[in-house]
């Protein structure tokens, strides 16, 4: 039964470190969000046809905005593997468990590294999306758990709080220079095209609902804002 | 036709002081907001079935969120009448109309420092809440729209940026002490009790659009918290 007290003195470990750190984020990034991105990677892990490694979608999943590149200068984020290590071996310490020595500790930190959006976008316009992209479960539910939290209701409170945290503007009429930033422009640009990059099968069901509920928001806004009467 | 050339210079005084002090505040408070709400407000007067007067409602929705109390002290915010009348009295000396004189300034005081949620809620509390503020046409025209860009979908983005901007966080689980003051416990304390203060017509009938809206949002979040698969 997941988890094992061996496998406990890990998750609590990595938890501990991302409470400490998401304190510091801005509302759009906290410790809530990654407590929901760990539900439901463990969820749609738990749902897969084939099993993923549970305890490297938990891990990661507490860890994947831990070094997020929006927080964190270029250098931190640079080797999240070596960034992890003491975390990994004073667990490795407490556990029967040595994650360093069966190869996940360096799973995880590539899925870490991997999670984003934006990673994702890049490396496959430089032909560099792999045959390990395209198959780790692992990475695909803690995409699809981060992605899910990004879109739907959850999404909007989000991308509003994190355009806030930035003194953006949240609603731009068409022709203003400050609607490239606007957290409605951020609708446009990124969120209604994260659907399409969800990778689990349960994940994409989750998706069409919260896809559908950004467009209705998306309507609504434009709707109120024309008040008509 | 509304509005003169004479009636124009107090609405572009109005509107200048407006952006330079909107530009402080956070992005739930800004010059889009006091905008759509000018354009809202203006909305509702001209389909009152009697006419309320145009320029007092424009120029109280101009300004009504210039002294906010949630951003200025209660020793700025505690005589309007006061910090407006230079704004009136150089426009009066440009201008064939002397709001001073007829009495509008006045009025246009006075609904600014009344169209406010918690002084409604205060003054009702105290039984102040007078006949003037159960008559005021173009005080209800300029609360109805300063309170329906708090629901619907602008509620929604301008709750999570101004909780943001507090730092607290979007929706909390239950028991945890953060709760109180997180966004999703601002739409139950706050804004689904909006609707029911409405006080023009067609207000309430776009209140009934935007507050349907709020609700669905809330059982969305509730929803996408449980991961149901």
């Amino acid at each position: 039964m997941y988890p094992t007290p061996d496998e406990k003195v890990y998750i609590d470990a990595a938890e501990k470190l991302m409470i400490e750190t998401m304190a510091r984020y801005d509302p759009s990034h906290d410790v809530y969000h990654v407590q929901r991105v760990r539900k439901t990677a463990l969820a749609l892990a738990k749902a897969a046809p084939s099993q993923p490694d549970l305890l490297t979608v938990e891990l990661a999943a507490l860890l994947h905005d831990v070094l997020d590149k929006k927080y964190v200068t270029p250098e931190q984020a640079a080797n999240p593997y070596t960034f992890y290590l003491p975390l990994f071996s004073a667990a490795a310490e407490k556990s029967a468990i040595n994650i360093i020595k069966d190869g996940r500790a360096r799973q995880i930190a590539q899925i870490v590294d991997n999670v984003s959006w934006t990673t994702e976008k890049k490396l496959r316009a430089k032909g560099e999306w792999s045959k390990w992209h395209e198959e780790c479960l692992e990475l695909h539910c803690v995409q699809d758990a981060d992605r899910l939290d990004a879109i739907g209701a959850f999404g909007v409170l989000r991308c509003a709080a994190f355009t806030a945290s930035k003194n953006n503007a949240l609603h731009v009429p068409a022709g203003d220079p400050a609607l490239e930033v606007s957290a409605m422009q951020h609708f446009e640009d990124k969120l209604i095209h994260i659907k399409d990059r969800l990778k689990t099968q349960p994940g994409k069901e989750l998706g069409e609902k919260r896809h559908k509920l950004l467009l209705d928001f998306m309507q609504s806004i434009e709707d109120e804002f024309t008040v008509a009467l």
